[in-house]
C-alpha cells in the first residue's frame, strides 16, 4: 500500500527533526574543529554531506574552552568518536605582530582590555595574570599550531582515551589537505 | 596576448591565496555565529559561497569569550560590517537538565570539575564563581536564546555600533529560518 | 523483427487509451481525497507518477457527497483498494467565521441560500433541515479535522471494511506530511 | 547587508505559508475542474505552477454541489475570476450503462441505495425525487458533456458575470486538450 | 597496449565507412517505406538510431516502381528481412481532388502532361494506358492504403516469401502509429 | 486569462495536424532528394528540425518518376521553393556490376524480369525498350551522378524556373559533406 | 573513521605531486609522438585522460634526437613500454619547397643559417654536412612519412626491443586516424 | 534558402581541413612549449580549445634545435606572434644525477653513447665537445630553469624581436601557474 511508502517518509522526517531529542548521533560521529575563514570548504575536504558532522569553527581553529565545552558536550551525550582538526596557511591569526593586535582591541573599546567583560554571557569567566595577547592566540607556524591543538584536545580529561584525534593544514594556495610538516611544495621545485 | 589572460588569472589566484596578508576582507564582509549542529546548512540559508563570510560555530551557537575573540579579529581587522546569528529548533544544548550535563562531565574526567583546565591552551582562564552549568549554558526557550545572543553581541565594546546584528532561528522540522518569536507552525492549525 | 517492438508500442498505448472501457485500475488501486489548496503538491508528497491514482480534490478536502460518489465508482469499478485523505495548514476553508461565509454567499446571489440550486444538474439535491454553514464545512482544528474525514469514510457503508483508509495533513510551512495530532514544531523550541 | 536578503527569503515564505490567513489569492485566480482520471495531467495542459490554481477534481468532472460549494468559496473570499473544466475521452464514468452501476452500489451495501447516508458529514443532503443513476452522473458523450458543465457553472447564481467559464476536452489517445466538438482525429483520415 | 584500442577503432571505422563493400546490411536487417511529409518522425516511432534501417520515403508512402527497384536491391545484396510500411493522416496526396492535381501540374508544364518525360533519366518509362490521376496516386481512405500497400509488396514477386511486411498509420494529431483500422480516437468519445 | 494561453496551444496543434489541408507548406519550404542508406543523418547536415522539410529517400538518390512525382506535388502545392540533393560516397548502388545485379533479381523472380510488374500499382508503367540495368540505375562515379541528379531536376519541366537546385555528396568516411568534386582529403596527403 | 578516508586522499594527491620522485611511471606506460598541429585531439583519438602518457609534440611529429633523448628518458626510467606516433594529412610542415622554407629562416635571421646557433642551450650542436632543408623536415607523403618514423624509433639502440611502436595518420578532414596507406576517402567515391 | 546553411558548414570545413595550405594561421597565434609530463593539463591552464595554438611539448620543456625549429616554422609561415614557456614541479628531469642518467643510457645501447645516433633521420646531427649530460639537460631549480628557456627564445636570431615570450611553473601539487619565482607556499605558512 502507498500509505506504507508515506509512512516511512514520515517517520524518517522525525527522526531527522528530533535527533536530538531522540539521542542520535550525527551520522559519522564526528567532532571537527576548523578555523572560520572563508576560504576553507570544510565538508568538501573532509567528504561531509548534511548530517555527518558537528563542525565547530573559530577563528585560528585553536583549542579554547569553548570547543572544549562543545566537544565535551557531543562526545558525553551524542556518541562522537572521532576529532578532526582543520588549520590552514595564510591565516588571518598569524600574520600581524602580538602588540599591534592589542593595540587594535584597545582602541575599539577605548581604553584597557581589562576593563572588558571577555564573555558577557559568562561575565565571571577572567584570564588570570595571563595576557590578553595569549588569549587571542596569533600563530607562529601553521604545521608546529597544528600539532598543538591535537595534543591539547587528546590529552584533556574530557576527551576520552579512545576518541581519536587528527589534525591536518589546509592549503589555501592549493586546495588540499596535508599533514602538519609535510608540505609537497617545499621541495619539489629543486633537484635532489 | 594569452599570457594577459594567463596573467589575470595567476594573480586572481595570488588575491586568494594571500587574502589575509594583503588586507582582503572576505566577500561580504560577514561573521555568523551559528550552532555546530549537523543539520543546519548556514550557507545555504544565508545565500553564501566560499569565500563570502567568517562563519563561527560551536555548541549552541552561544556568545562566549570565543565568539567575542573572533568576531573582534574580524570586525578589527578585516573591515567586517555584519553579524548574523543562527539558532534552531531542536538544539542539543537545550533538551537536557543541568544536572545531567554537569554529572556526565564529571564522570567523564572522574572528579570534581573544578580541578579541570577548562582551556589547556590559556590554564589561566576560570570562571570565577560562575558554575559549571552556566558555562555549558543549556537553553529553555530558543527564540528567547536568540534574541539574547544578539543582544550580547550588539551591547559588547569590542562591538562597533554601526555594526548590524540580526539573529535567526532555523526550523530543523521545516528547513526554513523565521525571525525569533514569529513561529509560523504555532497558529496555522487552528481557526482564527 | 522491429515491428514486434513496435507492436507492443502499438498495444501499450491502446491499454492507455482504452484503460476504462477495458477495466484496467490505475496502477497503484488507490483513491486520494485531498484539498484543492494550490500549495499542495500532492502527487510529490505520495510519490505518484501520472497513473497511478484517482486523486479527488475540493474545497478542504472534506468528505461530500461527491467524493462518496467518487470513491465508491473506482472502488466498485476499478479495483481500488486504498484511500488516503491528504488535509493541510492554513487551509482557507478554516480561517473565517461561518455567519461571514454565509453572509457573503448570500451577497453574491442577492438573497437567501433557500432558493439557490445547490447543484444545478441535480435540482432535486438539497440538505433539509442543516444550515448552509453545515454545507460550507468550516474547520476547527485541522488535526482533528482529518481524523474526522478518515472516519466518514471507513465507516461508510458503501466503502468495504478491507479498504485502507489513511489520513496526513500536509504542513505548508514545512512542506512535510505529518500523521494527524503529531505536530513536531509543537514542541521542539523549548527545553523538555 | 546579507540579513537584507535574508529577510526578504523569511517574508516570502510567510506569504506562502499564510496565504490564506492572509486573504492572498492563487498566482493565477483560477479555479479548474477537471475529472480525477489518473491519466490527465491537469496541471501540464493548462502551464500551471504549483501555487497557481485551486484544482478541484472528482469523478466525471462534472458540476456537483461540492464544486459549488468549491468555486463559490474561491471566488468569494479570493479574487479568483476565471474557471476551466477538463473532460477527457475514455471516462470511466461514461463508458457503463445505469443499471449496472446502480446495481453494483446496492450490491456494495447490502440493499437500497434509500437507506445510505449520501453524505455521511451532512446526513440531512438528499437527493428528493432524483434516481441514484441522476446522482451518479454517467455520460453519453464527452463533448456534449463538457459543453453542459461549462453551462451550468456560467449559469450559476453563486458565479458572477463577469467570472470566465471555458470547457476542455483533454484526449488520453493523443495527450491533447481540444474545444468541445473539434475532434481533429475524426476527419484527417479520409479525402476531403 | 593502448594501440590495440585505438586498432579496434579504426576498424569499427572501416567497417562503417565500406559497410556497401564489405556487404554488411544495415543493423536490423529492415526496409521502410514511408510518406515524406515533414510532420513524420519515422526513427523515433519505429525505434532506430542512425545505421539500423534502409528508409524509403516519398509522397504519400506508396508503392511505385522506385519502391519495388529499392527494396528488390537491399533484400536481394544486403540481407534485408523485413519491410515496414508508415502511412499518415492528414497525408496532402489524399486532400485534393483528382482533377486538379492534374491541371495543376499541366498549367506547370503549360500543355500536356504527355509530352512530358516522367522520368528524365530514363526516358523510355511510361505509364502506357493509365492515366496522369493514376500515376500521381491520390488516395481516399487512409487506412485502406495503408493495407493495400502492404499487400502490393507482400505479393510482388521480387519480395520473397519469408520477408515480413508490417504497415501503420502514423496519427499527425496524436503522435502514435496505429494499426490500419485500429483507430481509437473514433470511438472513446461516447458511451458504449 | 489562463485560457487564453491554452486556446493558443489548442489552435497551434490545429495548424500541425491539419497543416496539409490548410494548405500550410513546410517550414523551410525545401525538397530533399537522399539516398535511403542507412548511415545518412540527413536532417543533422542540413540543420533540420521536425516540420522543416520534405524529404525523399530512395535506392542511391536517384531521380526516378516518383522524385519527379513528389518533387512536382510540393513544388506545385505546398510552396515549396527549393531542392537539395544528397548523394553519399561507398553507396551500395555502385559498388556492382549490372549483370550481377540484374542476375540477382532474376533469380529471385525466377525467370525473366519482362514478365514482372515493375509497379504493381500501376500495371500499366514499363520502360519501354530500356534495360533492366537502366532502371536498376548503378553508378560509376559519385560526384559525377550527384552534378547529374541535380541536371536532372534543373530542366524538368515540372520544375519551375526559380526553384534552386543544389546537390552535395555526403562522406560516410568522414561525416561531412562535399559539394560535388571537391574532394579534400584526395590531395591533402601529399605535398603540393 | 573519517580521518581514514582523508588520509587516502592526502595519500594519493602525495602519489601524484611527488609522482617522478617516487618513480612512479604515467599510467599508460605510454610515450606519444605527435604533431603540434592545433587541429590534432591527441588526447581524444588515443582514448587518453590527465595522467595516462607522455606526450611529445614538434612541427611535423618527426623523430629527432630531442625524440630521442626524451624517448629514452621515460623508457629508461619511467618504465614507458610503448610508443605510438601520430602523422596528420594537411601538415604545414608538407606544403612548402625546400628552398622556399630556408629562403624565408634566413631572411629572418638577415643571413647565412650556417652562423646560427641551432640549439641555443647546447650551441656545441651542429648538423656536419648536413643541410639545413634536411634539419628542417619536409614532407612528400605523410603515410610514407609516419612509416619511416615508426622505422626510425623501433630500430634506434635507445629503444629496446620490447616496446610497441605503432604509426597512424589522423585525417583533419574526417577527424578519424587511419592506419598508413589505409585511405577510406580514396577509393569509395566510385564504382568497384 | 537552405543551401546557404549548408555551403557556409561546407566552407568551414574546408578552411579548418586544408588550414595550412590556404596559409591561416593558429586561432591564438601562439605558440607553447611545454614538458611533456602526462600530469599537465597545458590546454586547460592556458585557457586554450582546439584550434587555438602550436603545442610543442618535450622532456623537461626545454629549448632544444628542435624547439627552435618548430618556433621558426610557425613564425616564419603561419604568422604566429607570441610563445609562452610551461615549465613545472617534480619535474622528471630534474630528479637525477647527470652520471645516473648517462649511466643509465649506456647500459640501455651496451656501449659508449658516442656510437649512438642522436638523431637516426639526421645522422649529421652531434654535439662536439659537448657533453652527453648537457644534451639530456637535467635540471637544478626549476624557477631558474624556466626564466633561461624564456631567455633562450627571446634572443634567438630565429625568433623576431616583437614576439612575446612569457614563462610559467605549473605546480602539480596545486594544479596552479605562477610566474617563475614567485610561489605563494613558500611564505604563507609562517608569521610574517
Amino acid at each position: 500500500h502507498v500509505h506504507e511508502w508515506v509512512d516511512e517518509s514520515v517517520d524518517a522526517r522525525d527522526d531527522w527533526a528530533r535527533r536530538r531529542r531522540k539521542d542520535i548521533p550525527n551520522d559519522k560521529r564526528l567532532f571537527v574543529l576548523a578555523c572560520m575563514d572563508e576560504r576553507i570548504p570544510v565538508e568538501e575536504v573532509l567528504g561531509l554531506e548534511l548530517g555527518d558532522a558537528h563542525v565547530f569553527r573559530n577563528a585560528g581553529g585553536k583549542v579554547t574552552d569553548d570547543v572544549v565545552r562543545s566537544a565535551a558536550l557531543t562526545l558525553q551525550f551524542f556518541d562522537t568518536e572521532e576529532i578532526i582538526v582543520v588549520n590552514h596557511t595564510d591565516c588571518g591569526m598569524m600574520s600581524a605582530a602580538d602588540e599591534d593586535v592589542v593595540g587594535g582591541l584597545e582602541a575599539t573599546v577605548g581604553g584597557e582590555m581589562d576593563d572588558v567583560d571577555l564573555d558577557p554571557a559568562l561575565p565571571d569567566l577572567n584570564i588570570g595574570d595571563a595576557s590578553i595577547a595569549e588569549w587571542v592566540r596569533m600563530t607562529d607556524d601553521i604545521d608546529e599550531a597544528c600539532t598543538a591543538q591535537v595534543a591539547y584536545l587528546a590529552d584533556h580529561p574530557l576527551i576520552p582515551d579512545d576518541v581519536t584525534v587528527t589534525g591536518y593544514v589546509y592549503e589555501v594556495e592549493s586546495g588540499h589537505l596535508r599533514r602538519p610538516g609535510e608540505r609537497i611544495g617545499e621541495e619539489i621545485s629543486e633537484r635532489v
